[in-house]
């Protein structure tokens, strides 16, 4: 069974057309998939830079991670439990020559190998804080104050093929990590929300700051939704890019103690540490300028150009 | 039946616990899957800078690519007949809400959820020139002189779990791509080869020029490695980490016509184009860099930070 590709409206499809016709994306023959010209890929690095020196001036440790994730990991968060239709599993051969021969054959025929391909420790990263959290508590009770930590522009998956540009299945989730007291943790991704609310403004986009929920799956997940917003626990970025709605371009979300829980990290005075992260989508933000400003980047508005090219 | 993990030699044991006690990496419970750190990571995209400003001073275009690719290209491209046990595919969820369930309990168990996993249209990247061949031959007839692709510091990934720091399963390869005439794209193989073994002398580096072969499968693979050894088709940068044996920190490929055969690639006045690929280990030249002067960057000599510190 082949998961369904959503479609794309006129506009989108439009907007995908134009991006690949100037060079600035490239096709890959996967919905979702795409590769980067030098103009996208360089306003992307600008945005990088940016949101990282905007961490950096307040303190926040550089950490950096590859785009898997340890299986067991992933088994232990709960993200199976919510977003079993977005992860991504890594499975690879161990067999003998007999197999891979049988294996290369059906392959090079485009017939199925499932048969010779085996689960792995590994899935592919759903978010750049998933590897934060060990990686901190492994150091012992927080220090006073908690941590800051800059996840900076990595990969990250979600098995959500489309047609629309602005819908990766793999792109560039700039995550910033809180660890630390419960009022500092809300305060910080509050903060962070305005933040990024006027950066966004000041690249000239039409963004408004919203109350939000993850796509959650199944009947379950409408009541997790519903808990989500109720409580204000996820805030969003939105832009209109292409199509009907607006899109969300970053993501601020608070887990209470979920994380401090699951990992075992300890306030330097003992007690569960609280957990914020946000996530800055650099493809679609570079979408919404490339939409909004044209799609020649050497010709946006000066104000706009000193945001990213200082 | 797990793959089964290389031990490290008592020397790689001893480094890799420097380097994570330094909190140069980090651990991430699954051997060859580390975290970078700031200093680590500092260093990394140093080199990742300057190897770019190499490229792009001699004319390269710079195209970027996510760390999959379309298992359909996986499929035509004979990698499963050379590098079975290396190669990484994607798979996913596509069930009901009752499956969802049944998976995510017994994932929460560290119990087996593979049955309810399907193989995508994805597989991880082997090589970060994969994608550029079938990007440049979409273009048509490749302009007089060929192309020349900077393809950056992507994210490959090989299933070789171990415990040598020096072996990861995903790590940056920085992947520069000529396509052109037979004769051009030799030379420019082996000029790159000799200014990758100035780079590596200048950054104080013990590295040699060698003949080389890929690591390919079976006994059918050693004849392969044979006559890739016997044509000069792999040169290799080698040099010692921790262990016995030097290193390969960069290779120097030359594929003649094979790559362009498969993809239809045609120089411009016709003809099958010719390809060569270099790969510089990101991961592999910090480490030995770490090795060779020390765990502290800012205490390298001087000499070799400002090949890098620019």
């Amino acid at each position: 069974m082949a998961t369904q590709v959503r479609p794309a409206s006129e506009d989108q499809a439009e907007f995908l057309a134009q991006l690949i016709g100037e060079g600035l994306l490239l096709e890959s023959g996967v919905p979702g998939v795409y590769g980067h010209g030098a103009a996208f890929e360089d306003a992307r690095s600008r945005l990088d830079e940016r949101l990282s020196a905007e961490a950096a001036s307040r303190g926040a440790e550089r950490l950096r991670f590859p785009p898997v994730l340890p299986r067991r990991q992933l088994e232990s968060s709960g993200y199976l439990a919510s977003f079993p239709h977005l992860a991504g599993t890594v499975y690879s051969f161990d067999g003998d020559e007999r197999q891979a021969a049988a294996q290369s054959e059906r392959a090079a025929n485009h017939e199925d190998w499932g048969e010779f391909q085996e689960m792995t420790e590994l899935t592919l990263m759903p978010a750049a804080c998933y590897p934060v959290y060990p990686a901190i508590a492994r150091r012992g009770p927080l220090p006073p104050g908690g941590v800051f930590v800059d996840a900076g522009g990595a990969w990250v998956f979600r098995h959500e093929p489309s047609h629309d540009p602005a819908r990766r299945q793999i792109f560039h989730q700039h995550e910033l990590v809180r660890i630390g007291e419960p009022e500092a943790v809300l305060q910080w991704r509050d903060e962070w929300a305005q933040r990024g609310l006027d950066l966004l403004l000041a690249l000239g986009l039409d963004a408004a700051l919203d109350n939000a929920n993850d796509p959650f799956f199944g009947r379950r997940g409408r009541m997790l939704a519903t808990n989500q917003r109720q409580d204000r626990l996820k805030l969003e970025l939105l832009v209109p890019i292409a199509g009907p709605e607006p899109t969300a371009l970053a993501s601020f979300n608070h887990h209470r103690d979920h994380f401090g829980s699951t990992y075992g990290i300890e306030l330097a005075d003992g007690g569960v540490a609280h957990t914020a992260c946000l996530g800055f989508g650099h493809e679609r933000i570079v979408l919404a300028l490339l939409r909004t400003h044209g799609l020649d980047p050497g010709a946006w508005p000066a104000a706009v150009r000193e945001q990213l090219w200082r």
